[in-house]
């Protein structure tokens, strides 16, 4: 580890190595850019970092600019000490890290793919024949993604009618997490070559794609999901950023049959990140990332091969991060196989879907075990009931 | 027409009972907000009216502040002559006229509907089970929406191999256009009923929806529309009010079987507009709006029964806007039967769909014969070759 004044405890998501920025409201000052170090944050703008992109309600300036503002903080910390620029992060608030321009959700493990089709048309070939061609995604609600700890408000839309009788709407009988990364750009740019990806992306966060499968199930033919993903999607307030995720970034896995042209990578775009689902305080899921069929960086290639442009702020869902094995499933549909298998709590209750009351928390790092720990912190999010119709 | 010192020629699509708005490069001055009168600009800033709203680059402030500004435009106009604050608008430069939230795309005319399933998938029901009973819709690209003029780069993407051969990426082949109206959100909400959409709703924008019909048939199961239209959506510059087409507000089609009572309305929430399609000059569309099945009310309702919030600046499509006859059709994949009926153009040339050079012009209007006109002015496009993959 850096040497540096800070204390940060053993096993901290935060070590030097990371130095993550995200935005806080500290005291009663104007929400501004912060870092993080071990248990406190990082008040950038008060040390003199950068005031003219820290001093700023959102990170799109400062992920825009290009500039190296961690080196300024790994000075700041391996310098003489400055407490005063540190607050312990209970006593501020963390609130959305930046303005997401456009949110595209992408649908790249192999497993997860696999095990949806297996449940959602048994009785066809469960990957769709494009999906080993292009990296599938869709265009979800940019302005419905919000900051860890937000409460979830069950969502009410059309579900199907039992037995062929009409459909009505209600609140979702099925509604369901989401395990994945999101991947944040900050210089903008058109047909990105997968190989410059990381001239684009500024770094990564946490994201819970909250899904209500019965409203997916009845609206998605034949444009897509909308409104059983739209009312929420949940990222960690801390976006780690791609140069300290840098020594983790490892060989993807093969893909059979080769892609084409505008796909193919000569560096390495795997991220080896450990990824866990907590359903009231007990883990549901313990998944790798590196495993990930689709690479961000091919995700960033196919996004903008058409002429489309990214934007600072643009956020890419990995799509949910499924491992081979039962243990390695990101979302409920998978783990109790759309509620054929129900899952017993430590309190002796079962889930099938989510009620209203859970709380689900994702987690996720990169090393540990002797290397550097480079963590996410979490993305939380607890249930509330549906919000009566008013009409 | 009221009175004005204002000259306005006969035919306009601007009198002074429209006064759209829209943002506006003046000779070297920062873009700000200006709206129109017959052939000319006003500059709402210069003589004073709401500069804290109209010294702006773009309509999302005064969208979202409520104020009635048309009626201090309306002052000025029948006041003293102001010839300073006019400007003739083919001396002006007129941008993106606000920044886009959020961009929905709906599918609310039954006849394009039936005609693209009849295209599609010709040996099943032309409509799908759930398009009686919610307005479908998904999330379009907002980064890409384009003021009219903009030129639309063919865009290129993966596409289906012939006969069973493995697919590959290249320039579309079936580039079309989608005749639509775009609803523009003012103030924001969550669970709007119908009946409240006015109190949401600030004016409407002629869009252009294009298509590459080959990227979206490769790439569209199971998630809907991505790359195929992500490349470019074109608007007006002008925003017409909500308040300028209130005369025109009708009663919508019957719809049958009843909806949901979110759904349900009881004031007439149809508009009644002409909209035209040029093809390099020649109109190949000419149809009504009235007829929609899904109001925009009814849109705008949808996409937040879920919880999810609508901001100033979301832009919700109609869909293609299609009537029951062979010239009401909005988009060349009805028009011409996917290929199998080219129309001829006067030069004696053939279409499919768009060939390089060709021009596309959108144009729409309320009223005229004896009823003021309230008119759009127009959403143009000309397609330019396919960038050469740079790698």
């Amino acid at each position: 580890m850096p040497e540096t004044w800070a204390r940060i405890s053993e096993g901290s998501d935060f070590p030097p190595e990371n130095l993550p920025f995200g935005v806080a409201r500290i005291g009663d000052d104007a929400p501004r850019v912060v870092s993080r170090i071990g248990d406190h944050v990082i008040d950038l703008a008060a040390v003199g970092i950068a005031p003219d992109l820290t001093a700023e309600p959102t990170l799109n300036a400062l992920m825009a600019s290009g500039r190296d503002v961690r080196a300024e903080i790994s000075s700041l910390l391996a310098g003489a000490p400055r407490e005063d620029a540190l607050h312990p992060v209970g006593e501020c608030e963390l609130l959305l890290p930046f303005e997401v321009a456009d949110y595209v959700d992408s649908y790249s493990s192999i497993h997860h793919a696999t095990n949806l089709g297996k449940i959602l048309r048994p009785d066809s070939e469960p990957l769709m024949p494009n999906w080993r061609h292009i990296p599938v995604a869709y265009h979800g609600r940019a302005g419905s993604v919000i900051v860890s700890g937000t409460p979830i408000a069950r969502p009410i839309g059309m579900l199907a009618g039992a037995d062929g009788a009409a459909p009505s709407s209600g609140p979702s009988r099925s509604l369901d997490i989401e395990l994945e990364l999101g991947t944040v750009i900050g210089r903008g740019g058109a047909r990105i070559a997968p190989d410059e990806a990381d001239a684009h992306v500024f770094g990564f966060v946490l994201l819970n794609d909250w899904s209500a499968r019965d409203i997916q199930a009845y609206e998605y033919q034949p444009l897509g999901p909308n409104l059983g993903k739209s009312f929420a999607t949940t990222i960690s307030p801390w976006v780690v950023t791609i140069d300290a995720l840098r020594p983790f970034l490892v060989e993807a896995p093969e893909q059979d049959p080769p892609v084409d042209a505008y796909l193919r990578a000569a560096r390495p775009w795997g991220l080896d990140l450990t990824l866990v689902v907590e359903l009231n305080g007990e883990p549901i899921c313990t998944t790798g990332f590196a495993g990930m069929y689709w690479t961000f960086a091919q995700q960033v290639a196919h996004m903008t091969v058409n002429g489309a442009s990214a934007r600072t702020g643009d956020l890419i869902g990995s799509g949910t991060v499924s491992g081979p094995n039962p243990g390695e499933r990101g979302s409920l549909i998978e783990i109790t196989w759309r509620g054929r298998d129900p899952i017993t709590l430590p309190d002796g209750s079962t889930r099938t879907f989510l009620e209203d009351g859970d709380t689900v928390t994702l987690r996720g790092w990169a090393g540990g075990n002797g290397r550097p720990r480079i963590g996410f912190g979490e993305a939380t999010g607890a249930i509330t009931p549906a919000h009566p119709p008013a009409f």
